[in-house]
This record gives structure tokens, C-alpha cells and sequence, in this order.
């Protein structure tokens, strides 16, 4: 099911979430108000009330929510409870920091694969992942990968994505500095380290 | 100047315009309406047009926006036009593409600094940047440097953390994958590249 006129924001902030229910999950809690969430999380609690509203009543007056409850849900509004997985292309240093990342699988994604050009990387393994010629990028079909990242040179980004788009992929992260343009059904989504550091400067006092 | 009540979420798509309008500017381009820019962004037209309203009225009917005038404007607005230096402290993987990227200096930005704890990597140089010992962190007040960049292992997150704060850096980006804790007055922004890939599969197709 997929849930109409959700903004952005809110879908963007639904892993963030995830992420600090499951860590007190881990810490054993059971239940959260929106104002302890919001300061886990840094989320804004009028934000975090707002997100939830768009699914109905997730919480109990007095109680707040119930974590593993609210985990499932928002995993499930996020289409993450079949599991994913994605192919990395570029294994450079961001690339192999990703393949290295154990941080994917709490949301049941897996880095199923990893390509490269260079012939000197190709065999080679990363963390039990073998680096595969760019070239049969066309096996993600078969293999039911549906995610891509890109951590190429800038060059070879669009490229990329015309060949991962090809091979069926329907949601990718580009982590090169550069637009690419892709078909209106494939989703994706940005990634520039730069611009996160940019924001910092306008919370910080004057020098 | 500090504009108050401004949605975190404007700041954090302002990087964005600022981005796009360069790009622009580049291809020789002096105007464009917020539909184009939207179009370029992926940021809604509707979000664009509400997180300029904070700001006063940066478009003139017919002809859209100055693109020189915006960048400008945007820049000053996230207090970025007087350029900040950052300190990397972790120089991995993710610390090595960060010191090799090029993308921080549209927004002034740069990595004047680059600390590890590894005896093999000290006194090492990547791209200029020579890597100092983490415990020289105090030099940072001296140096001007106010932003702090943590791509450590997990378990060293918090008490990186700690020592740039007492070395008067007063906003930061986290890349460890855990919580850290920090004076109200200091900013912190955590990037979890797995929430970002989490937050794809929501936009695809039923499988």
C-alpha cells in the first residue's frame, strides 16, 4: 500500500525514526513520548506529531508510543519489510566505506553487489563482497536488485545511471557532484556532503 | 544577521539552491523561474516558493529570479559568504574521499585540517592536506577552524566529540553511527548514508 501526499520531508525523516526506536529497543525500552524522541533524535516534537498523523493514531495518551509497535509500522509505511537489495558502483574510498558501512541492515538493506572499471579492483573482495566488472551490470535483473548508488567520478555518472536504470533499478543515491536525469518512475536522490556542512554556519554564534 | 523561526527544513534545502544556481550561473545563465529551478533541484516548486517567503521577496513577476542576486543572497543568509574552515578528525575511508572532494568550496567551505590517531597515517599528506596527531586538536581555537567533521569509529565518536568542543568548534558533522551528546549552544548534524537508501524503496514500483 502506498500512502498518497506524504511530503517529502516526513518520508525523509521516517528512517531517522527507525533508527532511534530500534536503538532504545536495544537499550530495552518499551515506550517513548514524542518529546524523548525528539530529543534522541533532534527531530522537532511538533515535526515528529505531524509525521505521525499522516498514518493515524500511532501513540496512547500517557503512555507515548510503544517502540517495537511503532518500529514495524513506520518500516512497513517505508516498504523496507521485504527487505532490499542495492549495487554499489565506484569502489573508491567512499565506495568501499559503504561496503565496510554495517549500518544498512537494520533498515534490511544489503549491499548485495559492487562494480568497478578498474581492472585492478575487479575480483578483488570487500567484507565478503567480490568486486564485479561494470560491464555485466545487466545481471541486477536476475539477481532482483532494485537499488543502486553511485560513487563514481563525476564523468561517468550519467552513464551510470542510464545502465542501472537498464538493469531495472528503481531507486539510486548519487553521490557524484553533478545532475543526472533519469526516467520519471525511477526515484533519486542526492547525496552532497558539501551542503550538509554548508548548514552548520547558520546555527553557529557570530564570530 | 540571524533570521529566527525558520524551519530546519529551509536551511537544509538552501545548500541546494545555492548549488543549483551555480551550476546555472556557470552555463551562462542570469534568470530562472522556480518551476526550472525545481525541476533542476527535485525540491518541490511549492517548497521553494515558501522558503523564500522567509526572506522577503527575492523574484520579480515575469522574469523569475536573478540568479547572481539569489546565490548571493542565500550564501549570506546561511552565514556562509565570510568562508569557514572545517577540521577532519578520521581519515579512513570516508575521511580520504572527503579530503579528495572538491564540492566543499561553492560554499566557502574548506578542510584546512585533517587528524588521526594512527601513527602510520601522521605526518602522511592527501591532496595538500597533511594528517596531524588527534591529540594536537587544541590548535584548532588558534587556527580559526569552527567546524568539525567525525568520521571516526564508533566507539571514539563521543570523545571526538568532546575534544572539539573544548576545541571551540561550534558545529559538526557525524558520521558515526551512534548518538552523541554535545552543549545546546554547539550544532550538530548526523549523515547516515543507510537512512538516505532507507528512505528510496517508499517511491518504487510494488515488486
Amino acid at each position: 500500500m502506498r500512502y498518497y501526499r506524504i511530503p517529502d520531508e516526513t518520508i525523509r525523516r521516517l528512517p531517522i525514526y527507525v533508527r532511534g526506536l530500534l536503538f532504545l529497543k536495544g537499550q530495552g525500552r518499551r515506550s517513548i513520548s514524542s518529546r524523548d524522541l525528539a530529543d534522541l533524535t533532534g527531530v522537532q516534537p511538533w515535526a515528529i506529531r505531524k509525521d505521525f498523523s499522516y498514518f493515524g493514531d500511532f501513540g496512547t495518551p500517557g503512555i507515548g508510543y510503544e517502540i517495537d509497535k511503532l518500529a514495524k509500522q513506520i518500516t512497513r509505511i517505508l516498504k523496507l519489510d521485504g527487505g532490499h537489495k542495492a549495487a554499489l558502483v565506484g569502489v573508491g574510498n567512499l565506495g568501499s566505506a559503504m561496503l565496510a558501512y554495517s549500518g544498512f541492515k537494520i533498515y534490511g538493506l544489503d549491499i548485495a553487489a559492487a562494480f568497478d572499471c578498474d581492472p585492478k579492483k575487479i575480483g578483488r573482495k570487500i567484507r565478503d563482497t567480490q568486486i564485479e566488472d561494470v560491464s555485466s551490470l545487466s545481471s541486477l535483473r536476475k539477481r532482483k536488485i532494485d537499488l543502486g548508488i553511485i560513487a563514481v567520478p563525476r564523468d561517468a555518472a550519467q552513464t551510470t545511471a542510464d545502465a542501472l536504470v537498464k538493469a531495472g533499478v528503481k531507486g539510486m543515491l548519487n553521490f557524484s557532484p553533478c545532475y543526472i536525469t533519469v526516467p520519471r518512475k525511477v526515484k533519486v536522490v542526492t547525496i552532497d556532503i558539501a551542503m550538509d556542512l554548508a548548514r552548520l554556519p547558520y546555527y553557529m554564534p557570530a564570530r
